[in-house]
């Protein structure tokens, strides 16, 4: 709190991350800055997750596609004094709310908004959820990348898939695909099917720590498109990417530390 | 529970991540698998975070090194009937305790081994809790590597590193560099350096959210390898991560979402 700002006159904004949807897997820094928020800005489908809220609390639920305008709102909220909480799932800081308030911040509409009490509270991401439900398949080197081209071209996208083939990364796969672009996530797969093995493990992650939880072990040779969707994670192993088969018929999937 | 064994017989392994330290970033299901523990295993320091336990609760503290006989205690105590909790930090699926507990169940010494009632609860890991204490330079497309060639030699890391520059990735680099090999992080720097403009943003975390937590914003150029031990994670940004002043002298550092 600087000296020549009273603290009535200052709002904050958390931005928090609810991990991957179970409560128990939110961290309790979150869980109290969602207590103490009088106002919760958010994805309606987050804010669901992230309620109920007290008759007091503000909750402004918005659209899906609005991050940026939702991030503008949450600071003008905040430059007139409240606590705001801005919800994302996961870890804010991955494909998620963070960056968007970033953007906002550093194209202020009101120079009130660099005095609002600024924070980022992290939280588990939806890929080690996966990850942890499978086994470790993130257990060595890997990378973390959105198949979406909302907001970077298509062509860069496949140049970084290949370079992280080449590199025998482990890959996580956000935003596999959408309704809108049903068809790029087959040409990630052919491209990925061009340079790893066929029997290549590959983990798709849906809903994971939410109602209806599905965790699917397949082979990049198996892997059918149309198995994923937005709300799959997809982990695709590297060449030493390996399974342990259960007594109960499933399967463990890790990827060992050493070479 | 499968029909023909009874539940006593079946001991549990739980693999918990701690997260990067304080408390209230530790989910509450982690906390949960503690309280319930009869055996509680693991790296001294991370057993000392974990605690206080009842008196009770047995505390089995090894040597950081031998990750692979402490995970084969932890079956042989749970293949007893215990209740074992296994304790990282951070999140134990990424560079941490879950692969080497995949590994021992894959090269079991016992076949009461995989009766054991195993799960893996994710946590916050060190990357993500410097990166929301810094703002969101994981925001975009990023990887994660571990710098230590105990286990998987040096000429792989080096193509890796290049890989993932030329990708223009946000790199976060864990295990960037230990007493026995201080020359390796020089090395892994002077890599880059080839390959990113000298203003490229580097983010330093060293003891996040744990008593004297320092997080450095520097350059590529700016970047002193002296600066940087085994409980730093580094941060190194891509072309496209920036920082935004603060009005009270420190800045904040994103990746954009866009292109």
């Amino acid at each position: 709190m600087s000296a020549d700002m009273p603290a009535a006159s200052r709002g904050s904004l958390t931005v928090v991350g609810l991990g991957p949807g179970d409560p128990a897997l939110r961290t309790p820094a979150v869980t109290e800055a969602l207590d103490a928020a009088t106002d919760i800005i958010g994805y309606r489908t987050y804010i669901d997750l992230a309620g109920p809220f007290a008759p007091e609390q503000r909750v402004h639920a918005s659209d899906n596609r609005m991050e940026l305008d939702r991030a503008r709102h949450a600071f003008d909220l905040a430059a007139t004094g409240a606590r705001v909480v801005m919800v994302s799932s996961g870890d804010p800081g991955v494909f998620a709310m963070a960056a968007a308030v970033m953007e906002a911040l550093d194209h202020p509409e009101d120079p009130a908004w660099h005095q609002v009490q600024l924070s980022v509270l992290p939280g588990v991401t939806a890929a080690q959820a996966a990850s942890a439900l499978a086994g470790a398949p993130l257990g060595h080197d890997f990378c973390v990348l959105s198949l979406s081209d909302n907001l970077k071209p298509w062509a860069e996208i496949e140049l970084r898939l290949a370079l992280m083939c080449e590199a025998d990364l482990v890959l996580a796969l956000y935003n596999p695909r959408s309704k809108a672009r049903p068809e790029q996530f087959r040409r990630a797969v052919a491209l990925i099917r061009g340079r790893r093995a066929p029997e290549t493990i590959v983990v798709l992650g849906r809903d994971i720590a939410r109602p209806g939880e599905q965790l699917t072990v397949t082979t990049l040779a198996d892997l059918d498109p149309d198995q994923v969707d937005m709300r799959t994670v997809v982990i695709v192993g590297s060449s030493r990417t390996k399974r342990i088969e259960r007594p109960d018929g499933g399967c463990w999937v890790y990827t060992p530390r050493h070479y």
